[in-house]
């Protein structure tokens, strides 16, 4: 039975992005060919077009999915009827997701400046969407006297750009499992935002 | 009167510095040429040659003289005897040093995977001592019972990697002055290693 165009850019298309993400993360958007990644999945070049327009749309194509699977996926995780069951839950739920995707955040933090401004908006916005789930917490927190932080967007900055830091380091085969690893940066989350 | 080369190199290899920290920040690494660097300080690009042996030195050179004079500053700062003020003046130092030089922060985090692995460990070499520096004070808190962490290396990064999130927001029109956004941040810190 002959595959439709529909079946074979459905197995071809993540295949692609999946070898655009490799490569990106590896040796950084401006330096990867859209050769090299048709290469990488055995395409020509020129078929590679069959697919994807060009560079910049693969590039906003993986950061758009990476951060609407984050939304979505946080949008999934059981949450706690308290606030601050709910904290825990998203600083355990972001440092397990990301370290799980380490490419693709990578990617999200790094190629920022590479995007178009049309592209970096909506990328920016969907950040900022992820960033707003956080800050709902600490301001329920602060209303409910739970926690004390003078100001909820920049403390929701400060505990994201904390949580991040774990996927500079962290190693599978390190002296910490991922949940020991979870619960020290709870500990200093609880306490940096608690009253 | 004629300048002798070593004037001369004096001038033009700090202006080739400054070009290449430039470009290598707006484009990155992988992206600029040495043609670029070149025009960029009105060299041909031969002689460029005469001023840097290739690209990969301008960006390890750019990267040591950034932790070297971080790690000179930070020795340089009035420290008070306590380890509360001490962890203080580290936290307003950071944010304060790290923003005036934003360009050479943000080669050193993006560009460590175009380093070769002999200049990548000479990098991580000074990184480490940096933050030695911090977790120093830390351990003393600990010992002094005026701190209370689990973990000082990773309550080092957790503080280092919050910190350095300030780069990607701040800007100096802002609604926040730099000595707010320190006290915000300081306030986090304080908390989050406290006992």
């Amino acid at each position: 039975m002959a595959r439709t165009q529909g079946s074979h850019s459905d197995i071809t298309g993540p295949r692609i992005r999946a070898a655009a993400q490799e490569l990106f993360a590896r040796h950084g958007f401006a330096a990867v060919s859209m050769r090299q990644i048709a290469s990488h999945v055995g395409l020509q070049a020129g078929a590679l077009y069959n697919y994807t327009s060009d560079k910049q749309s693969l590039l906003v194509e993986l950061m758009q999915a990476h951060m609407e699977d984050l939304l979505t996926a946080w949008a999934a995780e059981p949450k706690p009827g308290d606030v601050m069951g709910c904290l825990e839950a998203f600083v355990r739920f972001h440092i397990r997701y990301n370290l799980q995707r380490s490419d693709a955040v990578f990617i999200a933090y790094m190629e920022l400046r590479n995007l178009t401004p049309d592209n970096f908006r909506q990328i920016e916005a969907h950040r900022r969407a992820y960033e707003d789930q956080l800050e709902g917490v600490l301001k329920d927190g602060v209303e409910q006297g739970v926690f004390d932080v003078p100001d909820t967007k920049i403390a929701a900055l400060a505990v994201i750009a904390m949580l991040n830091g774990v996927l500079t380091w962290y190693r599978d085969s390190g002296r910490l499992s991922l949940v020991e690893v979870e619960t020290i940066y709870w500990d200093m989350v609880r306490k940096a935002v608690g009253v």
